[in-house]
Order: C-alpha cells, then sequence, then structure tokens
C-alpha cells in the first residue's frame, strides 16, 4: 500500500496486517509440506537443523536492539525476550527448547549448536536481520519483529499438523511451541504499539511496512533455500548437511 | 582438506584450487542451463538483474577493503578494482558494462539501477560478503576475492555459450566480461601472493581456506536462488521480478 499521507493508526495497522497475508511463510510450500505430513523425516531434521541458527541468533538480535533503546522501561520490555530465549539458568529457554526439538527428530545436539551443514543461504538471510535491527532506525527495527502478529496461527498449523500426520514427532518434541502463543501475543502487542506512536510521518510510515517485508522475505529465504534443496529439486549446496537415507 | 600442521606454499595453493574444483558456481545447473543455451529471455533476464546487484556491489566491497590496509602500496593495488568496476569518468567500469548487459537483454536500466524486483536471497548473499570483508581478518577479506582464480574458466564458458546460443545476443551485450579475463588474472595473482604471505600459521591457513569457501556459498547461493524461482521449481517469492510470458 503506497501513500504519500499520514495514514490513520488503523489504516496503518490494516496495511501491516496485509503485508503478512500476502507474504507471511505461512503461504510457503515447505511449511504446507511440513504440517501436512508430506515430508519425510530427514526433511524435517533439515528444518529443524537450519531453524536452530535463526532460533539461536534471536537473542543476539534482540540483545542488539534492547542496546539501542534510551529508556530502561523500553530495554526492560525488550529484555523479556531475552530472558524467554535464553532462560534464566532455571528454566529452559526458547533456544534450548528448540535443541530438544532438534534432538527429537533425531539430529546430534553438538552438530546442531555447531552449525554443522546449515545452508549458506539459511545464515545469510538470519545474518542480514540481525544487521536490520543494528542498522536501520530504531522504529524500524522494532516493526522487523511484527512477523509475531501472524506467528500464533502458524504455530497453531504446525502443531496440530505434525503431531496428526508424523508419528514419531511427540508432544515433548513441539514443546518449544507452547510458551510462544502467549509470549507471541505480548511481544506484538508492545511492539504494535510502539510503532504506532513512533512511526508519526508518511515516510517513517512507509519505512515500517518495508521493514515488516523485509522480514517477511527473512522468513521466506529460509524457506526458500530448505524447500531447494531438500524437497524440489533436491539441489543441496555443497557442504551443507546430506541425510543418509 | 584439515591438517593442523603448516601447509607448504604449494599445499595451500593446490588446497585453495581444490575449493573451486568443488564449490565454484561453475558447477552449478544455472550457469550450465545459462552457457547451454537452455534458459528462455525471460530467466536470462532474471540472472542479469540479480547479478547487477552482485557486480554494483563489488566496487563497495572493494572500498571496504581498501579502507582497512595499512600501506599506500597495498591501497594503491587494492584501488585499481575499484577503478576497474567503477570506472574513471572517461572510460566506462564494470558495472556500467554490466548494465549494458542487463540493456542488452531487454531490461529497463532506471528498474535494475534501483534494484526493483531482485531476489531478497540475491541481497542477502551479497551483503554478507561485504559484511565479511568488513569483519573478518584483512587476509580472510584478500582470500575471498580468490574466486577470480577461477573466473577466466566460466567467463569463457558463459560468453562462447550464450553467442552461440541466443541470436537476440551480441558481442557488445557480453563486453562486460572481456577485459574481466585480463583483470581477475592480474588481481588474483596479487591477492594469492598476500595470502601466501601473510596465512604464516595453520590457523591463518585454515581461516583463508574457510573464507573462500564462504565466497563460493556467496556465489553459489546466487546460482540456487535464481534456479528455485525461475528455473525449478519456478517459486518466485513474493515482490520478485515477474516475467510477463
Amino acid at each position: 500500500m503506497k501513500t504519500d499521507r499520514l495514514l490513520t493508526p488503523d489504516a496503518l495497522e490494516a496495511a501491516l496486517r496485509d503485508i503478512g497475508a500476502e507474504r507471511y511463510h505461512i503461504h510457503h510450500p515447505f511449511h504446507k509440506k511440513l504440517h501436512g505430513g508430506e515430508l519425510n523425516r530427514a526433511q524435517v531434521q533439515a528444518w529443524a537443523l537450519n531453524r536452530y541458527y535463526y532460533q539461536a541468533m534471536i537473542p543476539v538480535k534482540d540483545a542488539t536492539l534492547m542496546a539501542r533503546f534510551p529508556t530502561a522501561e523500553e530495554r526492560r520490555e525488550w529484555r523479556r525476550r531475552v530472558v524467554d530465549h535464553d532462560g534464566d539458568g532455571q528454566s529452559i529457554g526458547g533456544v534450548g527448547r528448540w535443541m530438544k526439538l532438534a534432538e527429537g527428530v533425531g539430529l546430534d545436539p553438538d552438530h546442531v549448536r555447531a552449525g554443522a551443514g546449515i545452508l549458506p543461504a539459511t545464515r545469510f538471510a538470519v545474518d542480514a536481520y540481525v544487521a536490520f535491527v543494528r542498522d536501520r532506525s530504531l522504529v524500524e527495527a522494532v516493526a522487523s519483529s511484527l512477523t509475531e502478529l501472524f506467528s500464533p496461527v502458524i504455530i497453531a498449523e504446525r502443531v496440530s499438523g505434525m503431531l496428526a500426520n508424523y508419528d514419531w514427532i511427540t508432544k515433548d518434541t513441539l514443546a518449544y511451541f507452547t510458551p510462544r502463543l502467549t509470549q507471541a501475543r505480548q511481544d506484538s502487542d508492545w511492539a504494535l504499539a510502539y510503532v504506532m506512536a513512533h512511526a508519526s510521518t508518511p515516510e517513517a510510515q512507509q519505512a515500517v511496512l518495508a521493514a515488516l517485508r523485509f522480514k517477511c522475505d527473512v522468513l521466506w529465504a529460509q524457506l526458500d533455500a530448505l524447500h531447494h534443496a531438500y524437497v524440489v529439486p533436491g539441489l543441496i549446496p555443497p557442504g551443507a548437511f546430506c541425510p543418509e537415507i
């Protein structure tokens, strides 16, 4: 939605949600195959392995962003995200829970942690996300997190579909996703309010819309690379994870 | 080739050349289709459009690297690359010649210059290359340029194959490649000698080998993204160039 005029809050929120409706990776064929039970164990392993790199970099991304807020209140708000992903030493965080998922689908945790065999395209996309929150304006950096507006639906599809369609995946393996449903809602409420309050010119509004498109690209490119390497045409780049099947 | 011992100069050069033999994008099916005449005009346009972004960022990459050399002699050597790509205001540089190529295959130069419709994966990979030469050690940054050791062969294949197989491509359109044959040889001779002189520990030698693998990944990921979007399965990401055919 292009405009030179200032959008009303409702119109801005609608434009943000339109981007999700068009570009969120819930529309990617790899996601459809994943929750539809059409992938084999090795393809699910490739997904878990590559996605681990994304998960592991999320607290790095959030710490980078947190460091840029000028007030303690804002940093505290964002710090909750870092705690959610890194844990607090007592309870396991999101990254640790994703490792349980990777182990649950049969991967060696040391390999996963080392990032051995992840697709270069995964690393390029994820690193672009960290660079974006470091280099762009603060309101664009916050806006890039707004894919969380759309994540409850994809998580619900993924969990119900994977439990129904793969008998080697247990509820325990997918425990990562349960707290994400409430965390993402709380996080995106705050981020959306922040964006509404701070994108106060037509230029800033267009910039936050572009930031959300960028983030959708980051997610989409990760599934593209998985699809291309492990589904169709199955062209695994040199050095990447080769399933033994 | 993994080792904890210091490689002889010959062994180090052989290990660098082995990486090219295994991982250079000359082995990618998109390259084979391109020079083999198996692509349609729109697919060649997608290649020219996306590769323009890479070409346009090369002098940015080289300026970033040049700024890190401690001596005038080294900076002068590297400056030649920037001149080769940016031109000198009299003679056209490599980026300008690539634009001629893009126009020659039917693209609008304003669209190409704006990067409209390039694949997000292209941007992520190219930006990763610029970040690499900024953030890694100087010898790793120089080593990442060593894919030029392998470029004369791919250029020869590309030019002869494209002229033979596409009657809508002229020698003039491919003028970009002619000076690259001598420039790349001169550049890679210097860079190889630099790497030999400066990678003086086993750790540094392993790091330069990894740097060249990284650069091969950058090139490979670009052809992967093109192949996936425009050849097989033809899954164009939201917002990317859609040929009207």
